[in-house]
């Protein structure tokens, strides 16, 4: 079955409001193996919504709209897609009971006729009741076999109304399934990624494979649309096993944890203590590390030493090498996680040295020009990173990400590509 | 003028991605004047995008895309708008140059032949370069005056390209202009904003006046669209004023600037050094600080210090009052405040401790119950926050924007709501 998304609200044209539901609801129709083929954001306009809903209808079976079912003036989706669809409105009886019991039990603090308004539905219309706010919704079909559906706005109704009436109502309706896998790669830019694996994404119709570039990431999805769950998800594994094995172990995770989280359950699993020293990142690794709750069992201090005369008493960088070297410098990179290991005890101690930019680049010492040590098991890995960027945010970012790999090759015991191993000074 | 956005991808289909993309562009036209009549998201599909082409310039002048740039075999916007436009691809020379540049500089892993197709350019096009990427993005008319730009789909990118190219490229192309003035205020949520000002919210036609909750504060935005830039900008700034007023000390910027950036630039102004020392924060305020270019004149350094342990050694936090008060205590966040302040000798030492959750909590010390400390010229203040949330990120947003606040407020010899002041121990 082939859809549409429309979703309906001045106030997302204007940007005001981020559209969540036309996220949730192409997870929810692709999981049912309904492909969605367009999202629409109109206004609340009527010749707008109407043209839309006839680009939409060309392609699709199924359109289903969010928005523009309440209560006041503005509000015209449903008035709109009744008179589309050659029907008419009337009181529906049980919705001006529902509503009528709500405010008998006072969960209205202010009741207006305008409320009435949401008791009207289409004659023909199969309506979904709310209990989560005051607009039901409906699906609506024509004899060409379309069918609209009419979905509240606010995202928690929405979503309420969708997995307690509509998902049931569709589910029946659906031929096939999806299922797909996510690998999450790191350390292989998209174009390289997709160059290892091309052969295998020619060669694929089901699975599908396709490539997606994050921020200082990608990822590779595999998705298997057949008639039974099991199917699918056997097809996705399959080509999944055979894309891994190509990229090898660039990929980080096949079931979309984040790189600080697959590190984070590592440390937290086998009890691995932590510490972190951070210059140009300023603090983000340890930010990224505490988001995961319940790491301060593992966790033990995060020093931002970002002067000079900070990393001599902190972490007893030698002032000779800062002088020699610069702060930007292998060396440095060194003496900041084994000074730290020397302080805290910790079992992995990592640092990170570097010119975010914009400014502060040299000839030889450019922008984008990070080192990153990780001391661990008796020995230090010091990792030279040089990135394509000149964002202060997307270098930072970058340099961090880099550290969870490195602290994640070391603790599986695998060489970090671009490092060279140490023993501690 | 009247525009269209267009995001093309087929992961938004799939729901994998949020399009933050059309949010940020649709706020960026509408400050231009621009209005945004409708936003399509379709699949990277040659004939889908066409038809959804046909639409848009149906009633638009101006159809903005982003995504499928790159450099990969399913990246078709480039190709499709420009058999589109009747134009057709050859090697944009600049491109290719500045391609090569980064091939040069080793800012890449491994260059393959398919990033040169992202040096393809429509012989008509205006082209925009990139500072943030691969993708150089441009904009290509057709004698019916319709202009179709194309952006690349990374965020990062996007942004970065239409602030630097697009926006002045658009401003001369606008026939009305909208001026705007955002007022940043923190410490009354948006509901409370709006309740103070809402006479004025009403009495207003142009300029408007629209509050927008953020994450831990809000902002107001006062706009208005006239003839002339001194015009709009005139009215606007005689509202904000009224609002301003009604708002107090809450507001702490008129012109955009975040509140790290406001606390930022006042300790660069007049060179006072800084240091913090973070617990639930996982040092984010050391982070948020630090994302301002340059900001190492004066911050000295932060301590994330996420065990007892590291509390007493770092900052000579007492054992005792750990024993008897918890970590999470007055008593606490003041010693970490002031040992900071004697070990780095920093005009402002700032601290943070308290229960982000979701777990933690208890009876008398609930999640969301966070202290804050400040030692500055001879004294500190500890303010306690009690959020009513539960969302980890959320309190630790909110603690980090709570501290940028303490700050600010104290270099201005302003009062610290909720807190008291206390003589060094």
């Amino acid at each position: 079955m082939k859809s549409a998304l429309i979703s309906v609200g001045t106030e997302l044209l204007m940007g005001q409001v981020t559209d969540t539901n036309a996220v949730y609801l192409s997870q929810q129709l692709n999981a049912l193996g309904i492909d969605v083929m367009y999202r629409y954001t109109v206004g609340d306009n009527d010749g707008r919504l109407t043209e839309v809903l006839d680009l939409a209808l060309k392609d699709c079976d199924l359109v289903i709209t969010t928005g523009g079912l309440g209560p006041t003036e503005d509000d015209m989706t449903k008035e709109t897609v009744t008179k589309y669809m050659n029907d008419t409105l009337e009181v529906h009886e049980p919705s001006r009971q529902a509503m009528m019991q709500m405010v008998k039990d006072q969960r209205y603090d202010l009741f207006t006729k305008n409320n009435l308004k949401q008791t009207l539905m289409p004659t023909r219309a199969e309506v979904f009741d709310t209990d989560a706010g005051t607009a039901p919704g409906f699906a609506l079909s024509n004899e060409a076999g379309k069918t609209i559906v009419c979905l509240p706005g606010p995202p928690r109704e929405m979503k309420r109304m969708f997995e307690r009436r509509v998902r049931p109502w569709l589910e029946p309706k659906t031929d096939c399934v999806i299922s797909y896998e996510t690998l999450r790669v790191f350390g292989k830019g998209e174009s390289r990624v997709e160059t290892e694996i091309l052969d295998l994404i020619d060669a694929q119709t089901d699975p599908t494979i396709a490539t997606y570039a994050a921020e200082g990431e990608c990822s590779v999805r595999v998705a298997s649309k057949r008639d039974t769950l099991e199917e699918a998800k056997a097809a996705c594994i399959e080509v999944a096993d055979q894309v891994k094995e190509r990229l090898g172990d660039c990929v980080y995770s096949d079931d979309g944890r984040s790189l600080p989280e697959v590190v984070g359950e590592k440390l937290l699993e086998n009890h691995i203590t932590i510490s972190s020293s951070e210059s140009c990142t300023g603090g983000m690794f340890a930010e990224f590390l505490t988001d995961i709750p319940g790491i301060s069992e593992v966790f033990e201090r995060g020093i931002v030493t970002y002067t000079e005369r900070a990393k001599i008493e902190e972490l007893g960088v030698s002032e000779k090498t800062l002088a020699d070297e610069t702060a930007v410098s292998p060396n440095v990179a060194q003496q900041m996680a084994e000074g730290l290991q020397k302080k805290t005890g910790s079992d992995v101690c990592v640092s990170v040295t570097g010119i975010a930019g914009p400014g502060g680049g040299t000839e030889e010492k450019p922008v984008g020009l990070i080192y990153i040590g990780c001391t661990y098991k008796g020995s230090t890995v010091v990792k030279k990173l040089l990135t394509r960027n000149m964002s202060r945010s997307w270098n930072r970012r970058h340099a961090v990400l880099s550290m969870f790999d490195t602290i994640n090759r070391m603790l599986d015991g695998r060489p970090v590509p671009g490092s060279d191993r140490r023993e501690l000074l």
